[in-house]
């Protein structure tokens, strides 16, 4: 674990991320850390997420840990979230891991290993039951918290070729199912986005997050011609996943979808 | 047509809100005024609605119109869009109609008369079609514009004795989908909204948009045990429905579901 | 109504197969007919239906009534059941009309008459609803009786274009699960039929009811390469008709997708 | 692997069943064997599944094989495979498997083991992608063969206290979806049964299978009182796993559900 910053006590609690990569994961980061959040962000490679969290808490004068996670390996899972939870109340949880080793094209399935498929599970759904192990207990006890798992449309429709991905998410989304109905009535938001797209490079130039209010920006990014948006802008991404995460409790979401406006054929 | 206030030019498009009651639909026109929209509300009973039209005007300073129409009624539908198009150019058109006879009672099949059912598509997806075929011209055209359907519970699911509700309201759902499929290409957001609970009455004093923005708010209304949370706030749904219409293009919701956090098992 | 056939007194039910072409309609019609039932098969052309119910009663060795039909028209809906309940008691509903002047090209949503939408739930949902209306008394009066709804892939999903059929389609569904929930511990089975593909002509030569038993022609079809398998047969669909049927109320089912081996991108 | 029954060789393929308890595996079974089938049956209980393979091959004169098997172990699935690869091409496989340890009472996610949720993962999906991973190649290179998959209501929504069942069963019905999709145009039907209620014994008096053909016992096991229709027959339920294999290929299900007719509340 390296302290990544330090400019005082915040007094927001900890929005952990786990699975954070240059696209979604450090999009969503960057977000809570501009709305004051201290933010963990964990995934396996703590070199990139040393460099990512240095950025981060450069940019948004705030509190950014980085710390190393193989959400694959329960052991590393505990002593990752000891790390997490030393930090104070863990308020938010986001997880976004997927197993970096599976392929994008499709498989044959009789050619699939069975230990490939058993870790394609382990990351995307053993690791999301572990890692919300770890902060529920603390989120009850203080009757407040948000977890968030990430989908996609692997999330909702089996794929030929894609059994791994597809079964690890449908079971991630049980999961996330499961922990709404048992935690919301304790003040827990647990929801599922599904993010039917390819997500994109981040936006050059500042970050959505350094712009002023959302309102401002109304239908912009569209409009200019200077962003591809067949790809999806992570940043626009993780002002959902803010949204969601500020909701108020008289009228939460269980599961939403995301997906560019120009490619609407693929729900 | 009564123009409730003139209280200058707005830069902004016009917010349709068809379906205003003294609940949601009341709640969103209120939003939308109070974020610099000028606002037409139509409902049944012009009376009722002028007052809301009054009450909004005056508290968000804004300009806000009360229309009588018929969703039933495709001549009372055209004249009622005649009189909001001459307003401006509608960019937002919220749907939230429900037929006001319907039973909230199961009601045995062999019971509901035709006409009955008749009347109940009518309302939820005939008006429905009739209202976006009026906006989307000029939607089209400007490349932008945003509507947003109302759904429920019976909108996912049958219900024994309420096959009058589910068959117009799963249509709503159809013509939502088919809608955001041919529109969101030509950059028209569509999207729909599935209320799982029961709208209770506006929160007492200021509403929502009256006060400090979102994050200040963050997971107040439960805490206080002020507010029956198994009731779902208006002002709560209403800002949801803002932040679909505020989304970014790059990544656009298509259906959310709304619950209040006690009342999980509904879903 | 014209008597087609009169073999004498039938012990079984009449089975009423409701919109009835040269393809599905008619090999349902067939198969009931093979089982034992008088058939009233129901239309608007009541020519091309004569014929139909000619060619089966001779073929099957059954009664068989044509009678006219306009579901879109609730007095002409009434009268023909007038004429099927008159046959007996009514143990079977197959509806699968659909509106004949539907174009299957996508169609412009701003191009779309009300006229035509409003027919086209007159159709798919209005006319089920008063035919199931029809039925249901003797059939909970018996304590037995089946409903069969025919759905397609725009019965799940919203297609760009076909708001028409979408919309009708996705309310018949609705209408197939909130009769399955009210009438089903009545002892009525209902359930709704997912055709994800299109139905081509019925096979050459004896049709299936005549062959020998369903185990004998066991993966045959596909083998031989005489017949188009990406078109579906509807002697193969006729039989999961049949199937649900005779499905036994300790393991009722309520919905069913059916589609070609070789088209499994469909769903 | 104990040969329980050798009547001679047999002109059909093998069915393996996998998860063969008192109910439905061997129901299914049962069933199999009776329609002419060489039936291997497996599970975890040798001794149990023993006599279940003496009683079925006895009954239907049929050749049953009991074979042991532990689903969450990927040596002894293999194994096991061998044993019935060597019986000769597997036509059919129903993977009907589930953790025995399993609490059917709701549990506190907070209270899971780890091992708990991994063993269930394993159980649910992972033995399934290990089981059909063993007969796929035999079934592609025959251009034919049945995959059928036992889900439940878990398999489509999360239920508060049941993460372990509802992880596993949603990846079970991805698994599914996957390998229709994929297979399917190779010849190999592969369904998903959502079993919505309890299974009950098995009827008293002869099974089913022995009884005359479906057809002569329409509607009959409700009207007697004899049988509580609130618990699902095995042997009923058997029935629609045999319909599903028998289907012809220019008309497959990929997904079908079964519920009791007098409990419709459950979906």
């Amino acid at each position: 674990m390296r302290n990544m910053a330090s400019s005082g006590a915040s007094a927001r609690g900890i929005a952990a991320i786990v699975g954070v990569g240059p696209k979604l994961g450090r999009s969503i980061a960057r977000k809570f850390a501009h709305e004051g959040y201290t933010v963990a962000i964990l995934a396996r490679d703590l070199e990139r997420l040393s460099t990512f969290a240095d950025e981060i808490a450069r940019e948004e004068k705030a509190q950014v840990f980085a710390i190393r996670i193989d959400c694959s390996d329960s052991k590393s899972v505990k002593e990752a979230f000891e790390g997490v939870l030393s930090l104070g109340f863990v308020e938010v949880l986001v997880y976004n891991a997927y197993q970096p080793a599976m392929s994008w094209n499709p498989i044959s399935f009789t050619d699939i290993r069975i230990d490939s498929f058993e870790k394609s599970l382990a990351v995307s759904s053993v690791g999301a039951f572990h890692c919300a192990q770890q902060v529920l207990p603390g989120m009850v006890e203080r009757g407040k918290g948000t977890i968030l798992f990430t989908g996609c449309s692997a999330s909702l429709n089996g794929i030929a070729g894609f059994s791994e991905l597809c079964c690890g998410k449908f079971a991630l989304r049980a999961l996330s199912q499961c922990l709404a109905r048992e935690f919301q009535p304790l003040g827990v938001h647990v929801a599922h986005v599904v993010i039917d797209g390819v997500v994109g490079p981040p936006r050059p130039g500042p970050s959505t997050s350094q712009r002023p209010a959302l309102v401002g920006e109304l239908h912009s990014s569209g409009g200019t011609g200077d962003y591809a948006i067949s790809l999806m802008d992570p940043d626009a991404l993780a002002q959902t996943y803010w949204y969601l995460h500020i909701q108020e409790r008289a009228a939460w979401t269980q599961e939403i979808d995301l997906r560019p406006s120009n490619n609407p054929r693929t729900f």
